[in-house]
């Protein structure tokens, strides 16, 4: 790879050879592709991209760890649609508001992002089996890639796991193991059978590429938005891997010079578990919180990338702000309603995060923000029902009907 | 609109002038769109499309009904991805299958493109609200490209409608009634209603521009075959709207010159409910039949758009194929297991056809065959559940896990 230095260690600097199946550091740090960005200015530029015919996720190849020669894996993943929201921008008191609607991606999250570099990253290291544990959208979209790549996957979940979500792993054709224990005894099962049998390891806390497939997030809004850089960038914040992959990519469109500055981050975790922004605005070591919150993709009371995450909002000047359960539910509806996008608890939180900032006087009038959207509504109905309540009823009686909507 | 020379009757052949809301012929008949394609092939061509930046359904805008100045309203729909299935191909014994996922589309089926192009023809004609009655998906992509195009939606389902669509409805913000009776009674209601109020009519029924969104499904897979026309291009059929629309989408590739023939349409219904192929198989007019399947989207007993289904299947030289609801779960196990493409019951059944068709020995070696996706999976999770059964439970305890996946 001539566009890849080393992986560093983000914890002692140590740095490694960028293998394909290359994991933490000796030190328990967790690795970050560091990239010859001279290098890459002179392949990538404005002129390259408005030739370049590749409408996914891999448009910006020469910024991905993968050898030139590899051929992508996996779905169609990327490219996900840019909605500007001037109604919504109009009642946050700022100058304009974009949506990023990543919940259209194959298996319907961001996390597709991730899944695809896996799979592909796999394919190049010659793996025929992909392995990881987990609930949620970093399951099924690992199990849907690797479908479609033909690879195997071993997928362990707490048999506390929603029947949805195990549904549509099996749909998928993992292996997929219901452990009865908590999610430490999974994390511990998977950890065994991944060591004994050398499995591809598809686990955001020690594969480093992971927050590469995701920081093209944040290539996609830059030039969506013909490379003038908005202010701010809001993301959910769970396990902290989305926040530190989308501030990678908005760090490399400045590096090789596509960009003129980067965006502040503006982190939006659940109130009832924040364990991230409450270590950066307090500025002491993160501590474990518990999951008190219902939006269960970002309830990570333990984070795995913590320190990815935490330098990502320093490093951007970034916001952190904390919402209610309540408040994310407002943020859905309001959403859904006023900009056509149905997004998953945690996939609205982010813009839950700007209705609080305005709220307090917070934006700025003049601001452009950005806000993504990481996961699909339809992943979540019950939620969804419990958000709406219940539909007007009415017989077929034209009457009864304009008397109940007031027409 | 100089690419359209009028709106004409599929059963009389009376034409009308194309105002943008116009319903059904004084007899009853439903309306077709009939184009110059003398004028748009001097417009659209290989070459200006190589040159097109847009990536949605509205690319192929010189075949599409809407004014030269139009911008187009609602979500981002189309372009939806086509995977070649080596494997499937294989296992069917043909040349080559491709599979086109609309199940991406922003609201998660193809329906998406039939109500963006409602939403815009009913800015075009100036109305703020538009109305429909229906439990599924046209209801649900209705209430989204309307909340995107700031439009208010009236949408009327029976009470009996499955709580996760009326959840998705309410999200986006329609006025929703839900009627206590039957669907013929709700109908009735809407009815009433929007011709009392005037509202702009988003039914398949009755509105001739709705095929002509779902048309652009076929126009993509074309481009994206670079032109070369497959042999077949399988359907899931319903109401016959949709393969009325796959239909026109290649006849009017074939009439400007974009490809040099006509795939054949293979027609793939429920066996609990098949009134279309039971009429094209017969050559009688169909009759109404009962509706049992568990693929809701099809499970129509009276079809709304028989003429048009039915005459597309007959001019293509189109094959009719009938499904059982086991058929249909295998077929969507089979599908995300060995493509990574999860779609509802009703989305899954062309390919369910296909399986059916290959062991009878009814698909020719050489064929190339699409198949195409029309809805996501995570649209029915009910379903998914009954198709894929109990995962393995397992302790924290390797050698148990060992065990039951015979490592």
């Amino acid at each position: 790879m001539k566009n890849v230095i080393c992986c560093r260690c983000v914890k002692c600097g140590r740095e490694y050879a960028p293998a394909p199946d290359i994991t933490t550091c000796g030190c328990g740090g967790i690795l970050d592709v560091i990239y010859d960005y001279d290098y890459i200015k002179t392949k990538l530029t404005r002129e390259t991209l408005r030739r370049r015919d590749e409408m996914t996720m891999w448009r910006y190849r020469e910024l991905l760890p993968i050898e030139e020669a590899t051929v992508p894996r996996g779905l169609r993943v990327g490219m996900s649609p840019l909605y500007e929201a001037p109604r919504i921008a109009r009642e946050l008191g700022i100058r304009a508001l974009y949506i990023k609607d990543d919940g259209v991606n194959p298996t319907a999250s961001l996390k597709d992002r991730a899944s695809a570099m896996a799979v592909t990253k796999a394919c190049e290291a010659g793996y025929d089996t992909i392995a990881c544990s987990s609930t949620g959208n970093a399951a099924s979209s690992l199990a849907g890639n690797a479908a479609q790549a033909g690879l195997n996957t071993y997928i362990f979940v707490p048999s506390r796991a929603p029947k949805g979500k195990i549904a549509q792993l099996m749909m998928f054709g993992a292996h997929l193991t219901a452990v009865d224990g908590t999610y430490e005894e999974t994390f511990s099962l998977s950890k065994a059978a991944i060591d004994k049998y050398g499995w591809y390891n598809r686990n955001a806390a020690i594969n480093p590429y992971l927050s590469e497939g995701k920081k093209t997030v944040a290539h996609e809004i830059l030039e969506q938005l013909r490379f003038q850089a908005p202010d701010y960038v809001a993301v959910s914040v769970g396990d902290g891997c989305t926040v530190a992959g989308v501030y990678k990519g908005l760090y490399d469109m400045y590096m090789v010079g596509l960009t003129d500055k980067i965006p502040r981050i503006i982190s939006v975790q659940a109130l009832g578990c924040c364990p991230i922004n409450t270590a950066v605005l307090s500025g002491a070591p993160w501590q474990p919180q518990a999951e008190n919150t219902y939006a269960d993709s970002i309830a990570v009371g333990v984070p795995r990338n913590p320190d990815k995450a935490i330098n990502a909002i320093r490093d951007s000047g970034g916001v952190c702000v904390n919402v209610t359960d309540d408040e994310i539910r407002e943020a859905q509806r309001y959403l859904a309603k006023t900009a056509g996008v149905f997004g998953e608890p945690a996939g609205v939180t982010a813009t839950a995060g700007l209705m609080k900032l305005s709220r307090a006087g917070r934006l700025p009038e003049d601001a452009v923000i950005v806000s993504i959207v990481t996961g699909n509504g339809l992943k979540d109905i019950e939620s969804a029902i419990q958000a709406v309540g219940e539909p007007i009823h009415c017989r077929n009686d034209l009457s009864e009907f304009e008397e109940k909507f007031g027409l």
